[in-house]
């Protein structure tokens, strides 16, 4: 079902029931760009931390617009073994709904635009009809506006004005208009001796709004140069309240227009159900910073429930089935055994074969039947065998609210329910170099040492992983008398920062005697603001494969999934390998493109 | 005639050769926004120097897209007396054309956006078919690429490669790949030993380009996801030659079309034609930015002849006929008496009647129309009269090439073609304030000298204008002891201005014996870059009127020209009186986006 702001107002009570009867949700978005960043490369490098990546995208992402919104809902219908679905495709536009309302910015990024256009997007949909909306915090400004605005004319129970021959007031009226203003006031005053109950003021002048209501301008002469006018009436206290109710409640009316698709956000969030995504991070962040508010420094504990399909697909037992997990790839691969395709039902009534993907409301519905998928399969491992999982299961439990990280080697994503996974990374050197320096320089000053893999940070500074871990030592005795460059271990890289941190005020952290480092809580200490993103207790110790340690209980679940997040690496190596070589040497940008194109095509 | 990427081409010749017969030619723009500045009446204070006004522009306006550019080329046709049109819609779009080329971002601003989708403008047509274009720079860093590949292809005559037991070379071959490189190797080996004429390698691999080209990533590879391969041919010299020669010609062709659009800008250029525009800053800046180079420091000297129809309305004869100099009202007003319709045939044929502004196409064309009908009222003066005054006519000189600047109160123009007029405003004070203050203190603080206009700077600074010069002084004296505020002479402050600017290596300026400060040439240096748009020698001393001393020769044309400027100041002072006490009291800021507004319907 598409949803415009034409048909916004009638489709809400659908949407409202649809969240509310539903097992679980599914949500996909489409932006106007990606990376406002120098480079895909800069902007995820191999080895950042998940606060890292989340504080590179907060910075180089938010001011994208989320223009298509896609919820899908699933309600399981048991007696008939199925999956009723609803689908909404919301457009999305922030149209200033009056002159006070602000003027938002937003970037588009070509390569987005014209890829979404390749696909069928539609532009004038979103341009001319697009919801609405506003963040909480505007949300309340407009609220206080409006009571400002009440109390003000409940205030002044007379029409209070200034004589125009009084020399006090906001502002001295000109010569040349006191006989205009001393006519209107005239006229005005006329209600008071005669049995008229309203005058009509024709001609709009800024001063016979200044003389009534003390305000130097007030909203309604700004449309002056078309025709209106203000009437001025004489009424009894009784009429003065119905109208003042009637109008309180038009503003009630437009407040709730203008709060718009923010409001299906707040029912998603109250309905406490399940959201599941595609690698859904930045789908995430947009929701929060458009539709909730300024993001916070660290992503923990969501107002939403979520569940990372790209994640599942990458995990064990999942990982050794699925070669690629692209939305598009995952779904085909889920329709062949050992899974199998949910039945559903409901509207409208998608053609998978006839793919429609990077339709938000489309991708919402795939990204739940791959979830359902996997879910199931999950079942088979339990004894006796379970044909349908639902999202509340245990089984399911171990990939709540982990997200998805693009291309960073060995963390696989960021974890908001607790402290993220931190390894030693003590194979890991940081170097610094001249500005000139390529890949191939790091290859050749890393020569004697085998294979490596360099991660670049920027013009003058990349992590070098050597494939063994002790060799490092080496290496770093070999550096000691360079002047051109410079070897640290990442330990003492991370040393270094910390100590920059700890002088801004944020406390340190400890190594875990399993080789994590353990943070403490107050190192992923949020400033959260108004909205309910914030900091939740430690959960303690950390596990490398979220199933490993969480793991259900049931039965046969446990198996083959020892390898936790080993071998995890490989398929990341390529494109950071030789992108600086590429950046610098005048030979394009081709490797950056490509990874922005995998970001376009990301789910 | 609507031109988007898939009629350019076609269409080319068709622009080239109406542009090349035109006597003038219209243009107009439209754009993803006006203002990322903090609002707009920061953005356009009321005494702006033209170069402050055009660095505020150049700073918060460049970083929207100029999406649609009206062309309408206008052709005398003596013996029928009318003007024959062709009207060109271009549809502007920076697709990257390849994986190398730019991914440019540009900046939507909702109440453009908005406005746009108001007026029915089709966003789909924008981004899915517009014409692409390249700056200056990035044609040449293009064609520099072409040349560099080309060079890199002709060095290396023979297949140069690394044998795959080598330990030179860009990077090592991992020991995993060694036996797959070793089979390749052979197999394009075998080529020189057998009669075969090519070898065909079925998988891709960045090491088989990387063997045989002796770069570690080129073009080929990048589809590698896609079934693509690499086909490497044995061929003798004259065969070689002919596949240069052909990859040459693509090659070129490639280039012209990412040149896209800036070929019409080209055009326009060498044309050397008068290109007329309505309220035409940021159509000119925005061209330059875009199809040509980064903007100068100060824009003097355009690689455009331009003349500004909202300049010419507001300038006498036409200023005391003319009421409103909006494009739409302007252009209804001369149809009346004293003005006369021109005779115009062409295509496409508008409907004058039903309004389709802002379009871009549509807004040139009744540019143009509105130019004709005052060039010809100016022909009225003449003994004799004459019907038709052409756009190379003394009687249009005065107000070529300069440029109508919105909301200044004594400065109607930027002057391209030489110094810009520099109103002494010696009735002005400079007053720096708390930052709680609004225009209510500063109206208390001078309510002892009668009317005065406030154009508010930022927070804590405005200019306050007084309608009496004698009371400067006056004013100065009773504020030697605040301690709160402080007022300086607008002399003073412009001093102090200049100070920092020479401590900035720029020379001063000095008073001319009639009022208005005559710059030094070098005051208005430019530093141009590779582009055209650079400074031009001094015109000399400086008139107020455009007309009053680059008067035509020509009879009757001189009289009733003598008031010059005086009176201009009338229409700008509403707005920006009381901006700040809306700004901060909490009444919204509807003033400003009522100048937003006017800024959207600029015309």
């Amino acid at each position: 079902m598409e949803v415009t702001r034409t048909n916004f107002k009638d489709s809400l009570s659908t949407v409202y029931s649809a969240i509310e009867e539903a097992d679980f949700l599914a949500i996909d978005g489409e932006f106007s760009g990606i990376s406002d960043g120098p480079n895909v490369s800069a902007l995820t490098n191999g080895l950042d931390t998940p606060e890292e990546r989340y504080m590179k995208l907060k910075k180089h992402s938010m001011d994208f617009l989320l223009f298509q919104f896609g919820l899908c809902t699933f309600t399981y219908d048991q007696a008939e073994s199925k999956y009723v679905i609803k689908t909404f495709n919301f457009y999305i536009f922030p149209k200033p709904f009056n002159r006070t309302s602000p003027d938002t910015k937003f970037i588009c990024q070509s390569s987005s635009i014209d890829f979404l256009a390749s696909q069928g997007f539609d532009f004038n949909k979103v341009f001319r009809h697009g919801i609405p909306y506003l963040n909480q915090e505007e949300e309340v400004q407009l609220r206080e506006q409006y009571e400002e605005r009440r109390s003000q004319s409940n205030g002044s129970g007379n029409p209070s004005y200034i004589s125009p021959n009084s020399n006090k007031g906001p502002g001295s009226i000109p010569e040349e208009h006191r006989e205009y203003i001393r006519r209107v006031v005239e006229k005005v005053e006329s209600l008071f001796t005669t049995s008229e109950k309203t005058v009509d003021l024709e001609e709009m002048c800024i001063y016979t709004t200044l003389l009534f209501q003390r305000v130097y301008l007030c909203d309604d002469i700004m449309g002056f140069q078309k025709e209106r006018y203000i009437q001025i009436s004489k009424v009894d206290d009784e009429e003065r309240k119905r109208r003042e109710r009637q109008k309180q409640e038009r503003e009630q009316e437009e407040l709730n227009d203008a709060v718009g698709f923010s409001r299906v956000i707040h029912a998603i969030s109250k309905s406490g159900k399940l959201v599941v995504g595609h690698n859904m991070l930045l789908d995430v962040m947009h929701t929060i910073h458009q539709f909730y508010c300024v993001l916070p420094e660290y992503l923990l504990y969501c107002f939403l429930r979520l569940l990372d399909t790209k994640l599942m697909a990458t995990t064990q037992p999942f990982k050794e089935l699925i070669n690629i997990t692209s939305l598009a790839e995952l779904q085909k691969q889920l329709k062949e055994s050992p899974f199998k395709s949910p039945k559903v039902e409901g509207f409208p009534s998608y053609d998978t074969a006839q793919e429609q993907l990077h339709e938000a409301g489309y991708d919402a519905f795939i990204t739940g039947l791959c979830f359902i998928s996997m879910a199931n399969y999950l079942g088979t491992f339990l004894t006796p065998p379970r044909a349908h999982i639902p999202s509340q299961s245990k089984l399911i439990q171990p990939f709540v609210n982990k997200l998805f990280l693009m291309r960073i080697i060995d963390i696989p994503y960021l974890n908001i329910s607790g402290p993220d996974l931190q390894p030693k990374r003590d194979h890991v050197l940081y170097v610094t170099f001249p500005k000139e320096w390529k890949t191939s320089d790091l290859y050749q000053l890393f020569s004697a040492f085998g294979n490596i893999q360099v991660s670049w940070i920027d013009d003058t500074s990349a992590f070098v992983s050597l494939s063994q871990t002790d060799q490092v030592q080496i290496a770093m005795n070999t550096s000691r008398y360079a002047e051109s460059y410079r070897i640290q271990t990442y330990a003492e890289y991370i040393q270094g920062r910390q100590q920059v941190r700890e002088s801004q005020g944020h406390s340190t952290q400890s190594w875990d005697e399993d080789g994590w480092v353990k943070p403490q809580v107050d190192v992923l200490n949020v400033t959260a603001g108004p909205c309910v993103v914030g900091v939740r207790p430690s959960l303690g110790k950390r596990c490398v494969s979220p199933i490993q340690e969480e793991q259900p209980t049931e039965g046969e679940a446990q198996r083959s999934h020892a390898d936790g997040w080993s071998g995890y690496t490989h398929s990341h190596t390529h494109s950071d390998t030789g992108s600086k070589k590429i950046r610098t040497d005048g030979k394009g940008t081709h490797t950056l493109r490509h990874g922005q194109q995998e970001d376009q095509d990301r789910r």
